[in-house]
């Protein structure tokens, strides 16, 4: 049998949307954005619209929506949340539509709006996005959204760390030295993540910032069994 | 006293010129015109002309030059040589100026050509291009070529062991994830380079197409002193 094939992408500059058209698109964005809409489908957030431009996020605002809204890391001052993951907490978001709009995150999941599926991934629901992968027969890239384009430290290694999880199932093949490149960057930085992402430079803009209070909680794997999906364009649980 | 600054970029997509005016651009494409490229000057061309287009270099070879150029590793019908650097012999080319057009490479050396300077590096230059970067007092960015603008694990190797001999030097430092991970990938390829070479798409790529023979010499280290810089559009001797 045909094995299905692997692929990583290190920078939304290096995204090309038709390639995409029949695959499942991950989306690795872990400090912070990826992580914090994990953390919320945790905590029971019924669905979150992403949305690019800080009118349109003001717009929602006006409408009487929660708004997650930062640029740069900073909460904007209409928002009522930033994209820390411990501002997602159950008492805010449980059972509510949040709008969201980030730095880089929203503008990826525009990106990749023509893919089969688009999912968020993230070390706190690796094992349960390993799973749902799985269970679909399909392609897979593994999209990290960098930092301004540029590749970054965290998401490759997290990707590496999704990518080795496929390739153990042996459904999956890639002739991506990019995903080649991600695994074994994952091998170097398992044994000790926290003190390995201590060189990325987002973990030094974060600390620069005073938002790094956050980033163990970031690498925490298997904190939740979500799976954020985009249907129709907003974010949603892919068991509804 | 403050040091000098060390950034990789992985592939021409992420290139950005305006970044690099004050800086040292090193044009990394191992397999195979930068391996090609130090070749031809070790052996005693005089100079490279590097042309884009499969009809001006025509025109170079009507009017009486000397033509490499290939399209996806095959020589094209009216040139001399192709891009293996078995082909820029010294019988062939010393005292020579060849004219040049790859898939690759030259559309990066146009793409660097506003950098302070613009050199070309691989493994078999890697002792000198170190020594020549270390006598200027600048920035440098380690410029992958990739393929087809994609991310490729031997010229970051190479960008890898290029940079730890700077960093090694303590007169550069680096914040740039990109720099530290060709470095990490360098620390697993290092023991064994030709083994770990065997899973770029590219060394398989030309294994399928027969242009492999080259492969072992590509990655051989200090296999000439030459460091061929960009005067003037054109491809010398760093000495001259």
């Amino acid at each position: 049998m045909a094995k299905r094939k692997l692929e990583t992408c290190f920078s939304p500059a290096l995204y090309q949307s038709e390639e995409q058209s029949n695959s499942i698109v991950i989306i690795i964005d872990i400090l912070r954005a990826s992580s914090a809409i994990c953390t919320a489908f945790a905590n029971g957030v019924s669905a979150i619209i992403p949305v690019g431009e800080i009118s349109e996020a003001k717009e929602y605002k006006a409408r009487g929506f929660l708004v997650a809204a930062e640029r740069d890391g900073f909460v904007l001052d209409f928002a009522d949340f930033g994209n820390s993951p411990f501002n997602f907490t159950k008492d805010k978001v449980e059972g509510k539509i949040i709008v969201y709009s980030t730095t880089n995150g929203t503008g990826i999941i525009n990106l990749a709006s023509s893919a089969y599926k688009v999912a968020i991934g993230s070390f706190l629901n690796i094992g349960a996005l390993a799973k749902w992968i799985l269970s679909q027969d399909r392609d897979v890239l593994l999209f990290c959204a960098g930092w301004k384009n540029k590749f970054n430290i965290e998401d490759t290694v997290c990707a590496g760390a999704i990518a080795e999880r496929l390739m153990e199932s042996n459904l999956y093949s890639t002739i991506c030295d990019s995903t080649l490149a991600a695994i074994d960057l994952w091998s170097i930085a398992n044994p000790d993540l926290r003190g390995y992402i201590e060189k990325a430079a987002q973990r030094n803009r974060l600390r620069e910032k005073k938002l790094d209070d956050c980033i163990d909680f970031c690498l925490t794997s298997e904190f939740t069994e979500k799976v954020p999906v985009i249907k129709n364009g907003i974010l949603v649980d892919n068991l509804l």
